[in-house]
Parts: structure tokens; sequence; C-alpha cells
């Protein structure tokens, strides 16, 4: 069975510079606190041993999810892309936008898809000048991406933004409904808000979840999973959010989870493959 | 034992040109990702499947909720009261209220409570200028109806209106708390805030609890079932939503939950009737 | 093992006027309805009583909290002090301020700190003219009591206000980051957001919490509890918030729970003391 998980960020270049590497005893405290011993991989900012990793997983392709936040640092789409060509068919890159200058998102995104980026990525809790989900200024951004089919990967769970009202469910709930032909990932699930977010993907088609290392072992776990093997079956992403969490154990352990067999390769691989375009 | 259906919509006249009859594809989709099979009766329009199904599951009566809504449809409160006729002591009228007329709203209640209707009902953020809850276009509504005595049944849970804003739980949380002695049913259960709804009807007496066909298999149920068994059991309220549910089948799962005699007797019929002064 | 039950409140002096003990048919519904029998104590209104309820639970201490609300009652700081030191040893004294005279706040800050009380308690919501807990009118507090190391004790769960709203999770987190150094326990929990809550505590190393009565057979109880034995286990608070659980049944029903020894210990005794510089 073919693997991929939805977001990744590997130790290399710019992304050892991010919060998630520089600040590596928060990021190992989360890990056990969800339960995890930290990856060796992430602890020694090794791009070797994440592919070991991966290979040891049967994880057949990665995500990699850059940034462009003030406060939780950058990496330039340049280097997501070289990362990316540098093992092909392995990994595949999204393009994060610079939201300070949101006039351009458009234009942003036309270039992206042109350079062969597979999605958008989107952090507006974390832009320098904090933006809702359904800030206005997103909304030129927004309507371009559904009118040229791009897909949108949206950070708008966990530590979103300056406070808990980044995460809100009626932000993007808005946006799935003034854009309805517009497929947007939530990143992190919108936790903590499960209960909300599942009744919106229960309305809403065009919403995807990938709740990653937040779904483990946290408050609302259950409701994510019984979704997950039924109604949702379609629109759940794996991903492990390493190096938040290891990319393996979190894997083996997903894998032991009430999913049947059929839902759990969707899962896995299918839904990701479809909404992205491979194959 | 005699078992009140708190909201059906049968397949007569006008209501079979509302959304959840024109819609059959959505809404059988829907029927089966809670875990059912769509019902006979819903499939084939035919009120005397309906019947024959109501019979087979031991349904005294069910209460007829129309509809007065632009987006969701409307079914004219002579339409309502024209199919209860119909059958008499077999099914209850409640008046839906045009709330683009709000200022008419008093004038409204009491004649529909003069026509015989049992309790008057509102889907504030479906009307064609969608309102909150809490919106003061309705406050004179509410004051006039908590000084008549009249039952409100509120949709305020699910797809309530154009965002999920349209369910948040301080919006009917200030109007309970504004018309004390207004005895408010909120339909859908005001799904998928549970916790949040349960804590205000742990505060708020005048609150009563109908979370319908969201209460299957969806996240939270087991709250709501837990609430139920214990210091809610005098406020919950049975109802399959039909079309959304089937009657039967859907009554059939209901009393197979965890919840004891003495409490399902009181939620599946006397809390109803207490409610509705009837007997 | 010691224990220090985290909020009591004595049948003393003006605490028998205020609604928990006015308001006992209420009341004592409260208690049944989370699944216990009224304390005699908190029934006959008797300290002795209540002292030989905590010496048959194994209580040493408890952190009396009173209260300076409009509508909730008031008890003078004079008044809790007298009590805890008619009771050497026994019972740990909380300040209330009057939020009406906002201002004066970190003069009566320092006043509480210096006539040797604990900690400082705030029912915003309570207040006369009631507050959110990030109104800016409790800005001066904050930033007073951050600069004086001083604990704040915020009841923000519960009937905290006059609607939900003030109970809303992105009103304590906007405090907690704007004060990352001031250490706030959330009284009752913050419930009903529970799983917002959690998220919160989960980001914010400064919260505290202790859902008290709240906690028990209440939507959100396992949440709470499986974060208590697991990365939470030394940010929470045990407490009864008596007179609305009793003393012993409720330790003794809590002791009852899966929560491992060492993390059990911490919560009964270790953090609360850890927290009030006790030792």
């Amino acid at each position: 069975m073919r693997v991929i998980d939805f977001r990744i960020r590997p130790p290399y270049k710019n992304f050892l510079e991010t919060v998630m590497y520089t600040g590596a005893t928060r990021r190992d405290r989360i890990t056990r606190d969800i339960g995890f011993e930290p990856s060796l991989a992430a602890q020694q900012k090794s791009v070797p041993l994440l592919l070991a990793e991966m290979d040891a997983a049967g994880i057949t392709s990665g995500v990699v999810v850059g940034r462009n936040s003030g406060a939780l640092g950058s990496v330039p789409n340049a280097v997501v892309k070289e990362f990316c060509d540098l093992h092909p068919g392995r990994f595949l890159p999204v393009a994060s936008l610079d939201l300070a200058r949101w006039k351009q998102g458009p234009a942003d995104v036309d270039a992206a898809l042109s350079a062969g980026f597979k999605a958008i990525g989107l952090e507006p809790g974390g832009a320098t000048s904090p933006m809702h989900t359904d800030d206005r200024r997103l909304y030129p951004l927004y309507a371009h991406c559904e009118s040229q089919g791009a897909i949108l990967i949206i950070m708008t769970g966990g530590n979103a933004g300056p406070d808990i009202s980044y995460t809100a469910p009626e932000r993007i709930d808005r946006v799935l409904g003034d854009f309805p032909a517009l497929r947007i990932v939530s990143s992190h699930g919108n936790w903590p808000w499960v209960q909300q977010i599942l009744h919106i993907a229960f309305r809403r088609p065009n919403l995807y979840l990938s709740p990653d290392y937040l779904l483990a072992n946290m408050s609302g776990m259950d409701d994510y999973i019984k979704a997950a093997d039924s109604w949702l079956s379609e629109r759940f992403l794996y991903a492990s959010a390493f190096p938040f969490a290891p990319a393996k154990a979190y894997l083996d352990w997903f894998r032991s989870l009430p999913i049947r067999p059929n839902n759990m390769e969707r899962i896995l691989y299918h839904n990701a493959a479809e909404l992205l375009g491979l194959d």
C-alpha cells in the first residue's frame, strides 16, 4: 500500500531556522505530550535519517509545506522546490504565500502553479499582520484559487494565530460557503473545534481535514476517527506534521486505529492522490 | 407506550416543493451518512407509506413543523393545518412565521394559537434576510410568546443559517436568559455545539433539546444520551426529522440506546405531551 | 497523603447570605444532578460538620474563595481572613476584588498580599457591571499581578456571567498570551468549553485548570481526566466547590478516577502547594 504523509517539514536549509527546529526543547516536549518519542531524524536534523524513517514506515511520498510567517519563520518556495527536485517522486512541493503582499496573491498563485507546485499553503494567523481565515484581504486570493482549481492548504488549527479566535469555526465556514468550488485542506484539522469542524465538513463537501499530530491522544481524537471511518472517509488526509510527530512511529500508531482497511487506504493514500491530481 | 415524534414533515402538497423532497439525492446521502437506509415513504413521497411506517413503529403522533424560508422553501400554515385535520389525533400542527414581516410577529402568533396550532416554529437563519437567534427584530415576538405562554420551536442546530455562527450558543442563551418564562425547543439540539448547549440546558430550565436525526452516530451523541438519561431527562424530546431519518428505523435505533425505561418513556412521550398541553 | 481542596465556601457569616446558601433548593438540585447527595454540612450550615467531613475525607486544607458580586452576593475579605485565622493551617484565604473600583485594583492587590492572602480571586462576569475576562479595565490589574507574582483565580467556567460568552475561550486565551508570567487558575475549568480550554492549556503553560464540581458526570469529563493523567498532570487542581459538591463524597469519587497514583498525588496536593508557595 502506498502512503502519502500530507505534512512534512524536512531538516533542510531554511527549515532549520524555523521555530520547529530552533525550538527543539519545546517541540520535543510536545512530541512527548502527545505520546511519542521524538524522531532521531528531527533531533539530529538529518535528511538521510528522515528518508530512512520514511522507508521503514512505507511512506511513499511526503507533502512538503513551507512557511512564510513573521513569528514562526519562513522558507523560500525555491528551497522547498529544490528539496523536492533533489528527491524526485518522493516529495511534493507546496508554495507558501507572503500575505503581507496580499494584493499580489493571485499573481503569486499563478507563478507557483506554473513552477510545478502542487498546492498553495496559507498561514493567515501567522502573518506579520495576523489575519483571520475570512479576512477580506484574502478574498481576491480565494476567488482566484477557485477559478484556477488550485488546492489550498490553510493552517487553521492548533496554534494558528495570536489566540484561539484564529481557529474559530465560523471563519473557515464562511470561506467554504462563499467559494463552494474551492477545495480547502484544514491543516491540524481545526483542532480543538472538533465537533464544530465535523459539522462543517458534513455540510461543506469542499473541506478536507488533516488533524495530523494533534490527532494523537488529544481531546476529540475519537470523534475524528469515528468520522474518518464513516461519512468523512473520502476527505480525511493522513499527516504527521513531522518534526512534531515522528514519521514512522506516528504512522504505526495511525495504522492501529479502528478504521476499516478500505477507508484506511483512502486516508493514507487515495484521498491525497486524487486531491493533488497524482497517478 | 405512546410515542410522539416531535419533527415530521410529511410528503404532502407544498412540503414536496421544499428542498428536503426536491433534493432527494442530497437528503438520502445524509440519511446514509448517519447510518440509516432512506425510508420508502420518503423516497416514494407517499403519505400512506408514512402512516404505515408510523403504525409499525408505534408512533402515536407526529408534530408537523412547516417552514417559511426563502432558500429552504415554504409551506403555508393552512396546508399544515389541513394535513393535521385530515388525520385527527395523529398529527399536531406547528405554525411557521414569516420573519420578513417581523413586526406582525405578535399578531401572527395570536392568529396561529386561535387557529389551533400547538406551537410556533421559527427558522431565523433561514429567513430571506437571515437573523441570528438573538436578533433584536425577534424580541417583540419573544416577549409576546412569553406573555401568552406560547411554545417556540427554533431551528438552531445543524445547517440553521448561512454559516455556523447561526447556531452559536451565546445567541440562544441570551434569549433564554432574557425570557425565563418562555419555553424554547431547540430543533436539531444546537448541534454541533453539544457541550455548550448542555451547559445552557443545565443553567436554563426553559430550554428543551431535540437533536433528532443529528443525534445518530454523529460527534457528541454520547454526551446528549448521558444527559438525556440523567439531569436532562425531563427536557429531551424524541424526533426523527423525517424525511431525513426514517420514522421507524430511527425509533428502533433510539429505543436501543442506554436510557433507562422511565426516562425513555418521558423522552418518547410525556415531555412532549406536557409541553404541548396534551392529555 | 495530604489533600488541598482548592475551592471551599464554608457556612460562615456572610457566606450564609450568598446565593449558594440562600438558594439551597437550587443548589441541592445541582448537587443531585451531578450525582451526589448534598452534604449535611451544607444543608445544616454547620462549620463543625464541614470540619468533620474534611477530617473523614483526609482533606488537609481548603482554599477559601470569597466573592464580591452584585447578583451572587459578597463576602468581605476580612471575614474570609477571620475564618481562616480561626482554623490555623486548615484554611487558606483568597481575597476577592471589587471590580466596580477597578482603578484601585493594583492597590487592592498589594493590600491583600500584605494582609496574608494567598491569591486574588476575580469573578468579572459576576460584577455589578459584568466584564469579560479580557475587558480592558482588568488589564492594569493583570499587569500588576504579573509584576508582583500574584496568583489569580478567575471564575471563568459554569455560570460565570450573564451568558455563555463570559466563558468563551478566546477571552482567557488573550489574557494568558498578553501576560505570560501571570499564573491563572480557571475555576470551574472553563466548562463547558472543554476541548478549547484543553488546547489553551496545552499552549499556555501559565494556565491551571480546576473544573471542580462541574467535572463530575458532566459532558467533557473524560477529556479533562485523560489530560489530567498525562500532559496536564502538573496543572490540574482538585476542588469540590463546596457547598455545590459534598467535600468527602466528591473526594472519594475523584480518587476512584483512572488517574495514576503519581499524578493523583500531584493533583490532590503538590500542584496547589507549589502554586501557593506552601511547604
